[in-house]
This record gives structure tokens, C-alpha cells and sequence, in this order.
């Protein structure tokens, strides 16, 4: 009977186990990403590409691509932020907006969604992908893909 | 005594779940991707955009990025392809290279890579992300996002 009765247990937990992975917190995960990017929009339009550079992971294997070029590394990425974008007007204020949130995994998060730049001599806008992955750090951006 | 080989046949049971959880068989799972990826090039180059598309998931949730647009839907996506490639001669001949494949989960991969077009008057390239979906019918793209 003692054995019969953990058995169950042990079945329960391993069916549980099976439905977080299947089913996890969805909500939670993605309000997490969202405050990410709400707080990369807040540093960029306070002039701070280090700030904005917080949501991505500091890791070599974070990958940055747009128009024809990929690149590798977190520093990478950063530095090539601070060059492009090394006066407050070219940062000018950015916003996202028509975000599209899919869960791949747990702990990987797929988003699709728009950005715009605004600033005094033109208004760039595209389109940009990101996988988030949860970290030790919490979710942060190890694939951004931006046209 | 029953009990206790019990306990431990579960208990190595849940571990090995957890083992494949964290470990899938990578080689395999690219390997299989690759496939699916050179399918895509034979397809493409015989004018075949059908064949071509059948490494896409047929979902309402397969999405497709450039430029600026967002297409949602493998019906809209294979529209889309029709539509801009209506002759061979616009289709050229594809070519892919420097592919890096990233294991999210056991059932997603992600792939960068360069997509090339050989055509009589231009010779168009960019780069491509794609995220992979461990499908029924196999492993299937379920996002693109191309610059």
C-alpha cells in the first residue's frame, strides 16, 4: 500500500514536471521581457546606449544582424552602438511598438516587433527580431535581428 | 526493499528526463535542418517555389520579416513568394553559406546565415534568421526574418 501510494506521488510530480515543461508561466515570462525593453527604451532616450545595452547578454555568443552584416560578442555589439550612434541627436527617441510575443521553450522567447527612431532630420523605423533567453541576469537578448 | 528499487527506477527515470531535456541530440537535430535548408535550394533552383516552401511550417503562426513588413501565415508567406518571383529569371540561382545553428531547446533551433541569388543582371544577397520548429512532419520554420 506504502509502495502503491508512492508510486502515485512520484507519477504526480513527474507529470507535473512534463506540464511545466509543456505550460510555463507564460504571463510572467513575457511581462519580464517587456519591462527589458521598456528599460533599453527609457536608456536609449536618456542618451544611455550602456543602459540600453543592459538587456543584451554579456556573452560572446550574442549575436547582433542587419542589412548584411552579423556581429558576434556583446562587446561587439556595444561598440558598434556607441560608433553609430555617438551624439545624442543621432539617438534621437525611440520607440517600439506592434510587439509579438512567442514562447519557443521555458527559458526562450521569441519577439517580433517594430521600432522607430524620432529625430529633427528624418524618422528611420524597421522591423526587429529577438530571442530572449532567461539567464542567472534575468531574460536578455542573445539574437537580435534588425531591417 | 521493493519500495526502495522503486524509488531508484523513478528516480533514474526522472533523471534521464531531465538529462534529454538539457542534451538533445544536436548533431542530429542539424543535420536534419541542413536537409531541410538543402531541399529548400534544389526546390528553389528548378523554379520550384512550392517545393521551396515546404520547409516552411504550414501554420497561421509561421511569420516572415523584411524590411519593414511583418507577414503572417505560410499561405501569405507562399503569396508572397509567387508574387515576387514569378519567373525563373527572377528566382537566379540560390545559394547558401555560413550557417551557425543554436540549440534553444530540444525542439527549436535557431540558424544565421548568407542567401546569395545569381541572376542575369544582379546578384542580390543578405542574411537570414531563421528559428526552426521540431515538427510531426519534421523540422520546419516557423520565423524568417530577412535582410
Amino acid at each position: 500500500m506504502k509502495c502503491l501510494l508512492l508510486l502515485v506521488v512520484l507519477v504526480i510530480f513527474q507529470m507535473s514536471n512534463l506540464a511545466n515543461a509543456q505550460k510555463p508561466s507564460d504571463t510572467k515570462s513575457i511581462d519580464a521581457i517587456r519591462a527589458v525593453l521598456e528599460a533599453q527604451r527609457v536608456a536609449w532616450n536618456r542618451g544611455d546606449v550602456d543602459g540600453y545595452m543592459d538587456g543584451y547578454d554579456r556573452s560572446e555568443a550574442t549575436v547582433f544582424i542587419s542589412g548584411d552584416s552579423v556581429r558576434h560578442g556583446w562587446q561587439t555589439v556595444r561598440d558598434h552602438y556607441k560608433k553609430s550612434y555617438d551624439t545624442r541627436e543621432k539617438m534621437g527617441e525611440l520607440t517600439f511598438s506592434d510587439l509579438e510575443f512567442t514562447m519557443l521553450s521555458k527559458d526562450h522567447v521569441s519577439v517580433v516587433g517594430r521600432w522607430a527612431l524620432k529625430r529633427s532630420n528624418d524618422a528611420p523605423h524597421g522591423r526587429f527580431t529577438l530571442i530572449f533567453k532567461k539567464t542567472k541576469q534575468g531574460w536578455r537578448i542573445i539574437h537580435d535581428h534588425t531591417s
